[in-house]
């Protein structure tokens, strides 16, 4: 296996956790990293309390090349996320000038005005670098390996995808699925034959519900392409011989 | 606050981490949860890796009131939940009686036969109690706090329905929640002075875009009932009177 950079997507939100709102920026970002070759590695859905955020922020950030925060940087007394970054850090909270100037050139542009309030998404810690929003005013932020994101998934793609390039990605990992109605449970012995055969690469199987009917798809993935076409071709006549209709599922997607 | 008992959702499964799924579960649970008055504190996405969906189902079950697990449960050779949570018991793995009489049961329905490879689905800690799957053959299972459900959202949603009674709740918690077409910059003042009125309730803003527009929907929640409605009447009023126009947008709805 070569090494790649890894990463974690730190979710900052009551009400992603109430059930308020469905979280629809995961996905996103897994889908983003993984093409990028940075391999994703936990995602931690986290409330907005103080000292809940410090202490993921750090175990997370020690842990892994790069995290990823959304949620918690708007102007409400509930936007904590900058000040429990900078606690992290250890670094005072500070008003960052080029994000006084980004703020106050957008409201300018909409004939309005950058109130005291509306100042305070200029507050990040000391040192941090901007990360260019295209999408509205407020700039996300980036302090050593952390990213800060705002929650808003417009807005969020905006900035990520701008930050993308800059970010260090590893070989890109390839996959190729086989689907057909077979249960899991009819081809387990003979798909753990192929990941044996295949010990550099991830097979995992994933059990759906399809009209009503099991529907079950074989997924081989890893950095070795060569490798994984062989396995792709090994389950799809492991799919026919135990009587199933193989479906190819992806042309040959990145994930 | 009433104290109440708390919950984590545990992920696992490379397939949401590399982007390939999108998860469908996290937010049923903690609609269902907050209705039941259980508090969600966090939810996690780990990897199908041994070491740390053992490490992680410890560290989880001694913060929380209730762990749920999706994934990782069904025949295949990166099905290791049942085992992962039995090493993290310290207890062996065993085929449980009852669940091997459930899957014979379920294929004689389907006039086909139990297999080797599917009563893996029964292998479970010792002094595992069953939790009843009405929608497929393979059940559930509990192990002192931790509920071990499966990924595929259907089956998840009839074993959990039928848990869900069980369990111990807490105070219901009630919301209301008040939209409008005011930026969160133009609102964080005085919402800060209601949160400050009503230190017992959890008062969050959540700005989105609609039709390209910034709109923020400020919700009130809390166990108690009428603090929630006075603070939902006080935020109504204040959208009026900073010029915006107040949507009631649930009658009442828990959350």
């Amino acid at each position: 296996m070569t090494t790649a950079p890894t990463a974690a997507v730190l979710i900052i939100g009551n009400e992603i956790l109430s059930g308020r709102t469905v979280d629809a920026n995961l996905n996103y970002l897994a889908v983003q990293l993984s093409q990028k070759g940075i391999l994703l590695r936990e995602a931690r859905v986290i409330p907005d309390v103080r000292e809940v955020i410090v202490a993921t922020v750090n175990e997370l950030r020690a842990k892994f090349t790069y995290i990823f925060t959304t949620g918690g940087i708007g102007p409400t007394h509930d936007d904590i996320t900058a000040a429990c970054v900078a606690e992290a850090f250890g670094l005072p909270l500070v008003r960052h000038p080029d994000a006084v100037a980004r703020l106050d050139e957008y409201y300018k542009g909409l004939n309005d005005t950058l109130t005291e309030i509306r100042l305070r998404m200029a507050n990040m810690p000391e040192g941090a670098t901007l990360l260019e929003n295209p999408v509205s005013g407020a700039p996300g932020f980036k302090i050593g390996n952390v990213h800060v994101l705002p929650g808003v998934p417009r807005i969020l793609r905006g900035i990520f995808d701008l930050l993308l390039p800059s970010l260090a990605g590893g070989p890109p990992v390839v996959s190729r699925t086989v689907g057909s109605f077979l249960k899991e449970s009819e081809i387990a012995v003979q798909f753990e034959v192929i990941q044996n055969e295949y010990p550099q690469l991830d097979l995992g199987s994933y059990p759906s519900l399809r009209d009503g009917k099991p529907y079950t798809s074989l997924v081989a993935k890893g950095t070795d392409e060569a490798a994984v076409e062989a396995a792709f071709a090994k389950i799809f006549e492991m799919v026919k011989a135990l009587g199933g209709t193989p479906e190819v599922v992806d042309a040959k997607a990145t994930a």
